[in-house]
């Protein structure tokens, strides 16, 4: 089995999906950002109180994940019945943890929607905190579980 | 010293540049991908033939570093002179390397814009790699260099 | 009852409407922009002759309103299937006021693309004559009426 | 004197700018947006505590004022040097006041991009409150000051 | 029969399709790019090699009737379902022929975003090989085939 | 000579500009539509009375021109300075012929940014007119004339 995205002479196009039912689709992805102890702290202090990092960081997650499309080069245009963002922050490894999830009732899946909403999230997060640290890393970004469509359910541990 | 992205109030603001002066800036971001055997050999002998999926992710990796704006909500707009992204492949890890460089003459610097070229490229490699591997993880996204401004030189060991 | 865009834990969320059923569903906007007597006079014979500027206001507000969900961070993207902006001139206000309906077929309402629309439409009056006027008002902006879905029909009377 | 978005033959244009020297200019204009009180009290207690409506709405205005240039037809492109978007609530009134705040080095003003920013702003909060309230009005949406430019400084009192 | 995006009085309106059945709908377009000698040249040996033009001129095009909707005032919102984009190089008029065929299932058709796309690609294929020739020539864009929707089949031949 | 948007590795890269100097740079692109009779007489008296397709499409023109570095993969966001669109019917052709004209003063041209303009506009009338005629043609795209920047003047004969 081949790339599903490249025609018979190499050439790249956008999956075929006419034919394809309609049926609810969800995703979840998730990644994290390993930041300095003073920046975790200020995060951390911004949650409960003034500057909130992770709140901006979630409204943009989800702002990204809807415009996957425009991104993506060969990724479909699909109406989001649901999306969140949410963060868990794990003090013993000065990190932020990232799940996105998507919904979506169409003919192909909201893989991607999930995987852009983390990465958009926690670019922003690195935005928001640069001028403290300029050492800040991204990782672990993975699809943690899907639903629906032909390949049914898939779900990855960590 | 906090977060420059919030007012005494801790609120949210674009950060004031408006009296910084016009300086060339240049930065350059790294991340990768881990897939699978099959899907890295598929990658690879598009690479050198048919089905070229490291020239669209470059495409759209440049596309994305100009949205970069867009995407992160506190993000300046700034006129990039300059973008290129360019891959690595590693066969005895089975992942590929990308490195995104950007340059602008402005008043702020485009390390963000170095970051999202990256994250988008990555991304555009795991949307055309998905139907053949739903495993793969994006990692190791973080700052290689920056020159210009304040801050001057700035340099990340892997 | 509480605000629908947050969770729980108070974290902001697009609202899951996976489950509903796709209706037909239409609203209708207002709202109003007040000028100085050489503005409207300058607007009202272009409406009849040379420099049409509300014929570019309708044009903005429906491309506005096809763009709402880039704009608002917790809209759904909705496939309108109608769109219209219209404009009533009062004399002896000094004022113009802006009529802005939309429908869709889906599954949440289109309010918030007919406000929309509206807005932008008033913003690009303002913009095209403020080189004339820099003391012109918007405002009166509020929901007319709107059909379809569990809420029904709600009409506001001015 | 006519309307300059118009050349001798009543067709739209966007004004030549060219031979404008950049200058740096700034821009704050306000709005306004009348709630129930059952509105005001989830938006006040959001403000403390969970379900911050007015920090998403920030966001949204910032992001907002960014793009005035894609939404409003003849708006000159322009590299913001800085934007925030803030709030006063008056209990008394049932009422939220935004405020927004613009800066360039450029060319031409930043009227319209402080004008969008509150508009946007608004209509955030209209969509995050309109489950609980379809007759809130959005109003009084003008440019309190500006500086720089040919022009030089214009106040406008309420 | 007069204009469809015109009300009664002559303002502009998006076409009303809420009660237009969704069928699957088909399009092709097709135009093309003269180009010198020199230029023909390089893309041949680019799409053969190193430099490849056209495979970046896909992906514009592809991307690009993506967004038909933001580009053209009145045309509606449409989750494509399929989109493709190839060349074809003919040695003897220095010319390459570019075709674009897009389908959805939806209420309207996609001849636009055909069109979009081969106009889209072909501007590309400008802007790449500007530099070495400053006289190329875009033209012979028109819908090749449509099918579905109330109009049913139409067919130009060249 | 080569194509300059490759790199030594024939990977695909936007030009570096950066030690290109500002200057003032100007840039106009033709082409034309060609249309029945029937539609030709419908744009005619629109453009003198109701149903204006010439202005809705001069606005869609300047709109697309502005947006031409996120449609056109490796070109320069550049601040335009002016842009106009005009057009010119000829009876005896039933052909409409389309202009564009823009500035700016930056380090790269505004080619791209004239005839992205032209495209759209005349995509623009495709669609307004598409229900009376489906063999509409687009073509005679090219650059009129280009000042300013290190290739200096460059004029095209028709």
């Amino acid at each position: 089995m081949g790339l599903t995205h490249f025609d018979e002479e190499g050439k790249v196009v956008m999956v075929d999906v006419t034919n394809k039912e309609d049926t609810v689709r969800e995703a979840a992805a998730t990644g994290k950002i390993q930041v300095s102890p003073e920046v975790y702290e200020a995060i951390r202090s911004g949650a409960v109180g003034k500057g909130d990092v992770l709140g901006v960081a979630s409204t943009a997650g989800i702002m990204g994940a809807k415009r996957t499309s425009e991104l993506i080069p060969l990724c479909h245009i699909l109406p989001l019945t649901n999306c969140r963002v949410r963060f868990e922050m794990v003090p013993e490894e000065y990190t932020i943890y990232c799940y996105c999830t998507v919904k979506t009732t169409g003919k192909t899946g909201v893989e991607m929607e999930a995987l852009t909403g983390v990465s958009v999230a926690l670019l922003t997060i690195y935005d928001m905190c640069k001028a403290l640290d300029k050492s800040m890393e991204i990782g672990e970004i993975y699809l943690c579980r899907k639903t629906g469509g032909k390949s049914g359910e898939i779900q990855n541990e960590n």
